[in-house]
């Protein structure tokens, strides 16, 4: 799991390494676009960008148009929001909602099945602009439990609960799936969650563990059979889907939803769920010029981990005063990226002006070995509208 | 909750303000001791100091001296583990388990019922050797929830499981219950757990909510109501335990264990379960020659909160070598403080040299506002231990 000191640090260098990219070529490496706003009488606020990820891990060639055609979707479904005028959380919430319903994705629907069989989900949720935050660990029976994330944070919002309880803000197992079907979320059949994928992967680790725990017990070949369990693990079972926003407010918001490892105890919750783990948004403020947004996805713990494998998405912005003869023109300036030690990483990203978003399969540079190298790219684009 | 990034800062101002108070008053503000290792081979490692609290909100007169009692037992157990060489990260478990133990704390035994009139607690455990870390979330059923959060940090510390798949560290719900019977901890009926006073407590609330929600139907006078609630629940409920313990090798550990809010919604987990929230520990390394260990209670989400009402205990230490004719004697400072927003703290400190002991009821100043003012102690005690 990371840590806010973490990330911190992360972002940092992130950041640097993407302001050396532009300044050295700024057209070649980054993506950059003037938004004209149009003359007839645009509302301020309407617009924005965002940045999506499909999981960081491994994207065979076969299944890379799948994952960036939902990445695609994600981002048009984020970018109606902000057209439709909805603030950042709303708009990253929809972006997710598209990533959790894709079959190919772990998160949602097609999650991995746990030790007994069972999909059990992360997610999580920050606005910005509040700070606050929702999260569902190991829930079932919840097609979008990003949705439940969200619902936890905009229920927090409105204040206490009678008697001056505390709305809570992280709900787990069983309770979280009655609260959110008590808030009207409707409950879905498990077997409708599963997939012939996730199911015949599940056969499959089933096997592999009973023939690894046979082998354990003769004490036979043990080391090797540890280390090719292991590569095959890291690989595949990492995904965890998330996206970032900014609207034209300059609010931002990130949110993050994950089935979790293959074949973990249930009751297991990983990063996705984790205040400051899977997730941070935060708006400017007095002390701070720049808004920032990030989704991860990554092994429980890395620290602890001897490859570490794992993957962020990241935004900042600020607002930029443009050399522009009318006044009422104001702009935004954002600048995102991508970064995974995994093999590689589905991303996505659009603004409310492009007509379609742009999707990429980043990987790391051929004969580099995953865990121990990392691949980073990113861009800037700058957002205007009209302030009344 | 709060944040790494919110630790680093409280952590610095309440070191500066424990150091300021050393500095003017060496003796009088701080409990100051040198613990001369006896000549007769005592081994190196045997020995340390323990802090530990039974919760931050508001402790009447009538229970102090339960309170008290608690914290010297809990103390107590902390040293006899130091003492028979265990590592800081067995001694903390140990002092949390008294903790849980008393009826008088929201921990374990006697915790806050929940909506549906059942326990569900969070507990976590940091080993700042490893920087491993266990936790539980909304677990029912078990007597001692911070051991089944040590638990699953020990079975973590062994490696992979079968198969490659990676060790959990976070269990909530039913998952957790099960994981921690399958491995040893026996489960505790419900009802062994709850106490005449948290039942009655529980009767009290639900007919407190009851009516609140009559008079919201009937909108009438909910403001006042609202203050008043508000006032009763910030003061009762928000009751966490928590010990930081260093060993004489330097090793610290901490640990956090809550029953969570009363009239909690089911599945809701708090800041105790939550990695970088409830508890941190990191021993000394190349770049930072302190060890720290951290341990805090407070409302969840402390920045949306009117009134932030919480507790810590932190204890820091370092190396030092003594002016001593003898090379082979080496030292550890330890400065430890407690602080509280909260009416009223209870807090108990022993080294494995003394025979008892200390505790101490903190209170804010006569006439501050709980939430809108804060308590601030502390002291350094010094460990002396013979160098192989």
């Amino acid at each position: 799991m990371i840590g806010l000191s973490s990330y911190a640090g992360v972002m940092d260098s992130l950041m640097n390494s993407a302001e050396e990219q532009q300044a050295s070529s700024p057209l070649t490496n980054s993506w950059s676009k003037i938004q004209e706003s149009s003359k007839n009488q645009k509302p301020k606020g309407v617009g924005g960008f965002v940045l999506v990820h499909a999981g960081a891990g491994y994207h065979s060639e076969s299944k890379a148009k799948e994952y960036k055609h939902v990445c695609k979707r994600a981002c048009q479904r984020a970018v109606d929001q902000l057209k439709a005028g909805a603030l950042a959380v709303e708009a990253v919430a929809a972006a997710l909602v598209e990533l959790e319903d894709s079959p190919f994705t772990n998160a949602g629907m097609g999650s991995n099945l746990n030790l007994s069989g069972e999909i059990e989900c992360d997610a999580s949720i920050m606005d910005g602009k509040s700070l606050h935050f929702g999260a569902v660990g190991a829930i079932s029976g919840i097609k979008n439990p990003v949705l439940v994330a969200n619902r936890l944070l905009s229920e927090a919002q409105k204040g206490k609960l009678s008697a001056g309880r505390i709305p809570p803000c992280f709900l787990v197992g069983r309770g979280a799936h009655d609260w959110a079907v008590s808030h009207g979320i409707p409950p879905c059949p498990s077997e409708k969650m599963a997939t012939k994928f996730s199911l015949s992967a599940y056969k499959r680790n089933k096997r592999k563990m009973e023939l690894a725990e046979k082998m354990d017990t003769g004490q036979n070949q043990t080391k090797k059979r540890r280390q090719s369990s292991e590569n095959e693990n890291g690989s595949g079972c990492l995904d965890t889907v998330g996206a970032v926003v900014v609207d034209l407010e300059g609010n931002v918001a990130a949110a993050v939803s994950s089935g979790g490892l293959a074949m973990k105890h249930p009751g297991r919750v990983g990063q996705a769920a984790h205040y400051g783990c899977g997730c941070w948004a935060e708006n400017a403020c007095n002390m701070n010029p720049y808004s920032t947004a990030v989704s991860t996805s990554g092994s429980p713990f890395l620290t602890s981990e001897d490859r570490v494998l794992g993957g962020v998405i990241v935004l900042r912005c600020c607002r930029c005063v443009e050399a522009q003869p009318s006044q009422n023109i104001q702009g935004i300036l954002v600048e995102f990226l991508w970064s995974h030690t995994t093999e590689s990483m589905c991303v996505g990203y659009m603004s409310a002006q492009d007509s379609k978003a742009k999707t990429h399969i980043s990987r790391l540079p051929p004969g580099t070995v995953p865990g121990q190298s990392l691949a980073i790219e990113g861009g800037v684009c700058r957002l205007m509208g009209v302030v009344e």
